[in-house]
């Protein structure tokens, strides 16, 4: 794909042409194929999506569909219910007068509008789209987001909104975590206690949950639901306290308790899981249904007597034989109900039949493992997104690779696809799309585009453009920032804690600690620093770039140190600045030590640069003095990393070599 | 007040203490009064803000009201349909440990709960409002904010967001503006053609309109319609000609031509009226209704021969008289439906009678005019927020000022307040919301507070504090900013073109002009700079206000100059770095001569504080040659005005005084 074209993800084949497509006022689109409602709602949010991107009304309809600017052909409408595998390829052609697009379904159609608009941009002429021909389809057929709703709850609005942003990068499924120990979150007419109990008061009803599902429909998206058992069942088992292996009492909420573990031992579990996924399987109509069976605690197990005699009677080695003997029984009940039964890697049993989905969260070699014995499996680890990892590291987890890389084109067919997680302990309707967006369209080119398309470098280019114009979709990954860091100073000028909080991210993987508000309450406040801050700072990764620019001794040195000390100026200037606001504001008290170490890297890396230009080594003991300020920076505080620690460090180095 | 205190409007009493009541998880709010279904949702509502203000989830409820943190009490309900002249006061008296609301009617209450979400604020130990105690009340009855809806549509969303603005600022009614010759905007059922034919079917349905005027009432505000007649009625006559005066026929839209005017001699004119005002009464509850009555243009009149026999055998003088007769016509009906009718200055005739409410667009003097001759007035004039003068200029318009300093007490009651008008010509549902804030809070604390509060600098610092917490209601004033230059500039980094923009202003008055798109179509896009430069450019103020520091020659010259000159580099180089964008999208095309001359304004500037800083004025010719960039910079290109030049000028001028 030429360089000039800021598509995510990139298409299977781009041959690009000379000269425009001018788009204006009187610019249509319209279907010439046979008439589909889901297609037409699609052009219609096409063009609303358009005019906002444009800021142009486009209100002309074409007398003649054929005569439309852009016309859409798709020879089926597609599966009533979104089938996995269901063909989502489409050609867009677009020559100076005229822009085709034709695709064997309405789902490759609305992916082909979704790459439409990613390559409208403004020209010396007008509004203009490039002459092109894009041949595309998507390299794996599972490209999903999980969500999890159990922890936080967020309103059908947040929800929706992602579902746009899925289908502008063209994913196609999500994983709706609807229960965990936290709270239940689906309105169940049998079951009522389930979500009178088993949350706060905040779940989606049926009606909601009708509306979601055709919302995702709509846009090409299948809507898969976990509930997750036997462990992480809290919530559950605080309405049906009978369903347990211990006595309980249970409670759902944000407690640290993960005791709750149904009894896989009794009758009555199975004859309510049997009424229960009777009433799910009509509520959500895709042909999956995820039970989760990760993490299940041994403890209730190991100190329920009945539950070991049980084991014990039946011949089962342990625990995870008895974790599979639920697992069996769940299957058959989740086959009854004609539907699919997937889980985490931990439901992987010789006993289940192999049309069974393992997602795995333990990597490529489990995923080998899975569809060398049969089954089918999906990739989730890698792509956790409340890990906080920067956009390339989750980039560069290819599916295939370890394991996977030598399995048979047989056994390579059964891995289906991934999904990002976006597990939701730390994160609130406010923050969700800032830890979802924009490294989540990293991972939607993992799943959609060719293996070989992996240049970090191209990625983070393009995704910093599809970045911003998701923000027409009313995601509000980049507009929280702001607003939040005002809160945190309870005033408008917040200069100096910008420049502190550019350079920082969220501490990575599962080292992120809570201050738990005294008294304990249901919620704990999630409105630090750490919150405010994005998951990956663009700042601190320019300036790396400029740092390795800089060590490079090429032609651009020169004007990259210039760079450099403008950085380090303001960042050695700033802790002054910032001070009486960290004094003032008991929301950023525990920022101070970050805003010391930043002017004092600042000033480490000023003096680096002046040794440099001079050709005179510092001294070890600077050095030693350094490089402390930069451990101390690399590790958590505030729940907080200085991403600019790792590259001031190189300056170090170049300036105090190690001897 | 103390300058601490970022209230507004200013209270009318403020008595601070020492000490502050502490705002955490435990906090509560209750009514302690006799029970009251709006008050109580009017602390459902404040509780969710305290809890969007602070990140702060808030969900513990008192075991008793009486032991709530916040205890409100207000001794009456307030009117069903709420009316003029209602009682809005209220005490507000916070201790280290309680506070307490009372006030005597629940419209005082929800004023209350607005003054005690702008005291929150994050302090060392967390966050707080400060032990005060106030006691308020507004100046004016009539407190109110004008919005057209004809001229462009604004979905009900961005109506009720600043309606929730407006609650903020305890303004008290929203004058509708819902008809005018572009658009008829609510649906009529026993007249379907006037939206269907009068509208591009944009409208609001009697649905849309009772819940809207439900929601204002929740917010303490009335809804007062108004139908403009018998001119700017284009959109009526689209639907129903034999109204006219002319033969037409007449369409709705945004073309230019106002010829369209009510027949005044025909009695099926009033027929036709009375039917539709019987249907309206019903539908809006105020007890005010507006008939518009703006100039009315005489052509159709004086080119109709039986209109012109109609003036001559009723023994009228001109168009004048006849408007009138109209107006007593119309005033029978309105108030046969039992309303009280208002209208622009034109309406003003000592034949209808005193109950008659005049807005006066005209100014001080007109509006004493309106008391002395008995009839109540409100003043527009110098609050059109369409004219795009800064706050201060809004701000120093005082109703009692002019004709008006000297009416008797009794005249100076008939006063009734204000309006501040947001006619939307040039504004569309992404930019209305830059267009109204924060300039209207100056406004809505002209109309509410003692008339001694006057301070301009006083007034910035507050509503700059204000303009980012009125984000939290959803309001896009400034979210909306960076999305419109990216479109404009097509990619991610608009920096070059920020510099720009954040000096450039929207021309003032009525010198906007438009280009409209080849070939015409409904609506001209307002993507342009010009849409999306702020009204007031606070950079160009506060540079503004360095230059005058810089020009005393006091303690702060050094650092004012330095400042300046931070700037003014800025600036010099700026063009260098915006001329490949300007280049390169047609959006920004036209504002290329502003970015030469931002940057030749500050090489100028430099010049000037280099000349000063060596006490060597400069020559009358190079003083001619800056000063030729001056006068360009200070008339309109591409309808913006660069907001830096004049203060550029008075370091030029002190750097080559006019010999």
């Amino acid at each position: 794909m030429p360089s000039s074209l800021s598509l995510m993800p990139v298409p299977a084949k781009v041959q690009t042409g000379s000269g425009q497509l001018l788009i204006d006022q009187t610019f249509t689109a319209a279907s010439t194929g046979r008439s589909d409602a889901r297609l037409d709602r699609g052009i219609a949010r096409f063009l609303d999506e358009l005019s906002r991107q444009t800021g142009m009304p486009l209100t002309v309809r074409p007398a003649d569909a054929s005569h439309a600017t852009l016309t859409i052909q798709a020879q089926s409408p597609g599966r009533k219910v979104q089938e996995l595998g269901e063909d989502e390829s489409y050609t867009l052609e677009i020559s100076a007068s005229h822009a085709t697009l034709t695709a064997p379904t309405a789902l490759g159609a609305l992916h082909g509008l979704q790459t439409f608009l990613q390559l409208v941009a403004p020209t010396s002429a007008g509004f203009a789209v490039p002459v092109v021909t894009i041949d595309d389809a998507p390299r794996f057929a599972w490209r999903g987001l999980h969500i999890d709703v159990s922890r936080h709850f967020f309103p059908m609005e947040v929800l929706k909104r992602n579902l746009d942003g899925m289908a502008a990068l063209k994913m196609n499924v999500l994983h709706w975590h609807l229960s965990d120990d936290e709270g239940f979150r689906v309105e169940s007419k049998r079951f009522p206690k389930l979500q009178e109990l088993g949350s706060d008061g905040s779940y989606y009803t049926q009606a909601e949950i009708r509306d979601f599902v055709a919302y995702a429909h709509d846009r090409g998206i299948r809507v898969v639901p976990e509930f997750d058992m036997p462990g992480h069942s809290r919530s559950w088992l605080a309405a049906f306290p009978d369903l347990a292996s211990a006595p309980g009492p249970y409670k759902a909420g944000r407690i640290a308790n993960w005791d709750a573990v149904m009894d896989p031992t009794r009758e009555g579990t199975y004859k309510f899981l049997d009424k229960f996924i009777d009433e799910m399987a009509g509520l959500f109509p895709d042909a999956y249904f995820h039970i989760g069976g990760d993490e299940v605690n041994p403890k209730p197990w190991d100190s329920n007597p009945k539950i070991q005699e049980f084991i014990r009677a039946h011949g089962m080695k342990d625990n995870r034989d008895l974790q599979a003997y639920f697992n069996q029984r769940l299957q058959k009940i989740v086959a009854k109900h004609r539907k699919i039964m997937m889980g985490w890697d931990e439901i992987l049993h010789p006993d289940l039949p192999t049309n069974v989905v393992i997602e795995s969260w333990r990597g490529q070699d489990s995923l080998a493992d899975v569809s060398k014995r049969g089954y089918r499996g999906l990739l989730a680890y890698g792509y956790y997104l409340d890990l906080m990892w920067p956009a390339a590291r989750h980039y560069a987890v290819e599916p295939m690779s370890g394991g996977a890389a030598s399995l048979t084109p047989e056994e390579q067919q059964r891995i289906l696809g991934g999904e990002a997680c976006m597990w939701s302990e730390h994160i609130t309707p406010e923050t969700i799309d800032s830890r979802i967006w924009p490294r989540l369209a990293a991972i939607a080119e993992r799943f959609w585009s060719p293996q070989n398309v992996t240049d970090p470098k191209s990625m983070y280019q393009r995704m910093d453009e599809i970045s911003w114009r998701l923000g027409w979709l009313g995601l509000t990954h980049e507009s929280y920032y702001v607003p939040m860091l005002r809160r945190m100073a309870g005033r408008e000028d917040i200069a100096a804690l910008r420049v502190l909080s550019d350079v920082v991210e969220p501490t990575k993987d599962y080292t992120r600690t809570e201050v738990f508000p005294q008294p304990p309450v249901k919620s704990t406040p999630l409105n630090r620093l750490a919150d405010a801050a994005r998951p990956e700072s663009t700042v601190a990764r320019s300036f790396s770039d400029l740092v390795d620019t800089y060590l490079q001794n090429g032609a651009q040195k020169s004007a990259a140190e210039a760079q450099l000390r403008i950085w380090l100026n303001k960042w050695q200037q700033n802790h002054a600045n910032l001070q009486p606001l960290l004094d003032q504001s008991f929301l950023l008290a525990e920022d101070k030590p970050l805003s010391e170490d930043l002017s004092a890297l600042a000033a480490a890396g000023l003096q680096a640069l002046d040794a440099l230009d001079k050709s005179l080594p510092l001294a070890a003991e600077w050095r030693a003095q350094q490089l402390a300020v930069v451990v101390r920076s690399n590790s958590p505080r505030a729940n907080l990393l200085l991403m600019v620690a790792p590259p001031i460090q190189k300056l170090i180095d170049a300036a105090a070599p190690e001897r």
